[in-house]
């Protein structure tokens, strides 16, 4: 890490900095990977290379039968008293495990300590039988309390059945020190388990998991924190850490990200202590940032009384086990409030947010349309000349671009149509079509529409495509504006092309925007953004009569 | 409230003190009732007082309706950003029902935001349709991964069609501000109404919200915190207000009480600040404490560095909502921790308490036992000269105890025998027999004989009948010493006749003796205490040979 050094002098005491290597969670990584900063490193593994490999198999086999012991003794014993005991020694006993071993631990945890299912079929016996006197109920007229009793009771039974037994285990870690920590690392283990084979048993393991931890984790339980300079090296060493959007260089850019001109705010849970479950960072600004270079680098930075927007620049979830639930919605309308409250001359709360999935899209998009052009020249010729009915070919280009780009070709890079040479150009090497004023002016215009396009139109599940558009859509955000260059870093020319958008976000919008993109999928968008599309369409229509 | 005007003085301002009026809530009291210390007070009754009677009819008929129509809201919206007022509306207009249009309101959500149980239904059709398959569960061999993907879908949704509605209620008014303890105040209310007439689906109602208040008020999620003088006058003013046990009655008792030689600690939650949940009142004395005179007027108290033993001499839980959920063991579990990590040479904890319920259960045994005693009397003459094997008829007292007792009658009380002069006695004016050593002398044996029996050996649904003694033997405790004229004050006398007891926690007992009181209805107790229960068995056999 760039600034351990900054730091050491600063703190005038050696640090142990989490390594690079330590996978940062992403708000917008879809597949999280166990993260587990701050916690024992698994130890057994460098230990037992030394031993030879059959005896290593054996003691392995061993400590995974030691740790499925105690997590059974977690599950199932009634001894308050040594639950402490128990539950430290399934944790530690987990750590210790490779991750393989995990995954047949997790087994063991899904299969074993699941729903009792021949308790629950005769319950539901039972309660069919005392099902038909229950029409009536709501008037409990003609019916006997007495049997109103035996239902209710029995209702309550079948509800308490189908609770699988690892509820208990999750219920005791949770109110075990370190507990809910263990269990968002075991989360994420079974997500990384997921992610490379289903089990129908582990997935529901997974859900019934991820719904504890959202009830655990509900907004009342957790504590907003204004991250500052003067908070504690250990606290300021895990924002650095798990910073996910832009990363932090060096120790000054930390001290400007918390100092004048600036916010950051943590959500905490009590029982995490000294690491936000997610950190906003936010930058008090005159008008809504167009590069993010504005945001990281401004110098000096406006005065906090001449603000008149709050830009959130950074949103980094640390804990890849709560993939999936949304503590962010909560986090930015707090901050929201709290911004207004404290600055009633901020009027705009916008973000300045990379586009994640854009290039990756676009040049899959690019390649198969291509292809499939090649193809269809091959065998259907008649329908080379366009056909705005045909449903497989469709030049993704305008006209005009079309033009430009193939006059590129030969002199740049070569291409048999305007979508290969533009493939091309994309992938060139070090970005270099950045270099030139020529090529980045050919290519601005159709990059800046269809990425208009990808963040409006592309769906999956009614939901937007892309990571992050989804995130703040959900969240009951606008899209309001594309900017071109806006984040020239190799992450942001590799992951759309340097564009970025501003999210807006208007207090008296964002429920009813939220309710209708979760409802009907539909996004808001500004006309500006609007145009883009529109323009696409004539666009379409001018492509199909060339 | 006596220490009224030594409050004023000493905060220098006019407080507003709870009224005496307000019903303090007891740990031992069994039916709880509504306690609104610090919410507003239901308004609109004095209000439309002044309105004719067919108005006020009316318009209480109204405002029923208008909170009924904010609590399905509650229920049933799904816009987020409305969700805090329609909550704010629904518990401010709860608050200004009377209690009778409260109890119809609980009825109308213990009804009408119940299971959907066509919806339970038609889930478990379709969950036993998929069912066969699944006896490989746990193998998972043979079956289709997506069978098992939509059977595990199907148990999730029936676990979540078997949540009454009302489940959203609580959810949303647990993480809404002032919600936990709204929760509270409703589930009193519920068990007021429950306490009058037992209504099924009323009482569903109630153990569905106790459970969840159960599970948000975990341990984990609670704070212990050391009260102390330095506290907020508010904070302490409850303290004043919620004690159960032994009245403060002045300025200077309160602060004896917080002060050298005392501890007092409560359990708080976030959620509910500044008002502790529970809370418990330490003494650090030489000797195990056997009047609570020496507890209460000790001055000047032991040093602190003396003390070898730590006395809860009073637990008072501040909730009646929150009945039947044991907070007061884990706080004595964290207390003895605390105070054993701070002062070492303390090792012996124990109680000094009431036994609310030893003098009602001895009076009804007196009279029920000296009627069928009259009656066998006058109906089976042939049975009067004992008989051992009378499942009737049975004198609870000894020989020696019954020739005593009759030396009184004529000359103090009258009756026929024993048990009827024991009986007048005790219900003398004024306490009347505790004034002359003649007759408290003449009634000590069997009053402490018949105390041993009645905590060791009554029992209801094979728990201690005594609710105090049930609430330390279900923590761990074990019964020590009976302390006769230990509590001399009017309640003391009224309750027990004087007599206190001491329990004892064991750190290295307290879970066996749990499991075992809890298992097997066991109560562990001290030889002492075992000697009396011996002698009565002695006695028993003494009268069957009379």
């Amino acid at each position: 890490m760039k600034n351990r050094k900054g730091w050491a002098i600063l703190m005038r005491s050696r640090m142990k900095l989490p390594s690079n290597n330590t996978t940062n969670d992403n708000l917008f990584n879809k597949l999280p990977i166990s993260n587990e900063i701050g916690l024992t490193k698994p130890a057994s593994e460098g230990n037992q290379m030394n031993q030879n490999p059959s005896s290593f198999m054996q003691n392995s086999e061993r400590e995974l039968k030691a740790v499925q012991v105690s997590m059974h003794s977690a599950v199932s014993t009634s001894k308050t008293d040594i639950i402490d005991s128990v539950l430290n020694d399934f944790s530690e006993g987990y750590f210790s495990l490779s991750f393989e071993m995990r995954q047949e631990l997790l087994l063991v945890l899904a299969r074993e300590c699941d729903v009792n299912r021949t308790q629950v079929r005769e319950l539901i016996q039972q309660y069919l039988g005392l099902h038909p006197p229950l029409g009536e109920i709501g008037q409990e007229s003609g019916v006997e309390e007495s049997l109103l009793t035996a239902f209710y009771r029995t209702e309550r039974n079948l509800r308490h059945a189908l609770q699988p037994k690892y509820e208990i285990l999750f219920e005791r870690l949770n109110t075990h020190p370190g507990g809910l920590k263990f269990l968002s690392i075991l989360r994420a283990d079974l997500l990384s388990m997921l992610a490379k084979e289903n089990i129908a048993s582990v997935r529901a393991l997974d859900s019934y998991l991820k719904e504890k931890l959202a009830t655990w984790l509900s907004p009342a339980s957790l504590e907003l924190h204004h991250i500052t300079w003067d908070d504690s090296a250990s606290l300021l060493e895990k924002i650095v850490a798990y910073e996910a959007v832009h990363p932090i260089s060096n120790i000054l850019d930390l001290k400007r990200r918390l100092g004048v001109g600036r916010r950051c705010f943590g959500y905490f849970h009590p029982a995490i202590p000294g690491e936000p479950l997610i950190f906003i960072e936010v930058a008090l600004q005159k008008n809504v940032a167009q590069t993010i270079k504005e945001v990281l680098r401004d110098d000096p930075p406006t005065p906090e009384s001449e603000a008149t927007c709050a830009l959130f620049y950074s949103i980094s979830s640390t804990q890849p086990g709560l993939a999936g639930i949304n503590l962010g919605k909560f986090l930015i309308k707090r901050v929201i409030e709290l911004v207004k409250r404290d600055m009633p001359h901020v009027s705009t709360f916008a973000t300045l947010s990379p586009i994640p999935g854009y290039m990756q899209w676009l040049l899959i998009k690019l390649a198969s349309q291509t292809k499939l052009a090649e193809s269809e020249a091959g065998y259907t010729p008649h329908r080379l000349d366009g056909g705005s009915g045909s449903t497989f070919r469709k030049n993704i280009l305008h006209k005009e671009e079309e033009a430009a780009l193939m006059e590129l070709s030969g002199e740049f890079y070569s291409g048999k149509n305007g979508m290969e040479v533009m493939w091309n150009l994309l992938n060139s090497k070090n970005y270099e079509w950045t270099s030139f004023e020529r090529l980045s002016s050919v290519v601005r215009a159709p990059l800046m529409r269809l990425c208009s396009r990808y963040l409006l139109q592309e769906k999956k599940r009614g939901k937007a495509l892309d990571a992050v558009a989804n995130f703040h859509l959900q969240n009951g955000a606008m899209v309001e504006r594309l900017n071109w260059m806006a984040d020239q870093s190799e992450k942001g020319l590799c992951q759309s092309g340097g564009i970025m958008v501003n999210y807006v976000y208007r207090m008296d919008k964002i429920e009813e925007n939220a309710q209708s993109y979760f409802g009907e999928g539909h996004i808001q968008a500004s006309s500006d953004l609007q145009s883009y599309i529109e323009s696409k369409l004539q666009g379409e229509r001018v492509t199909g009569e060339k």
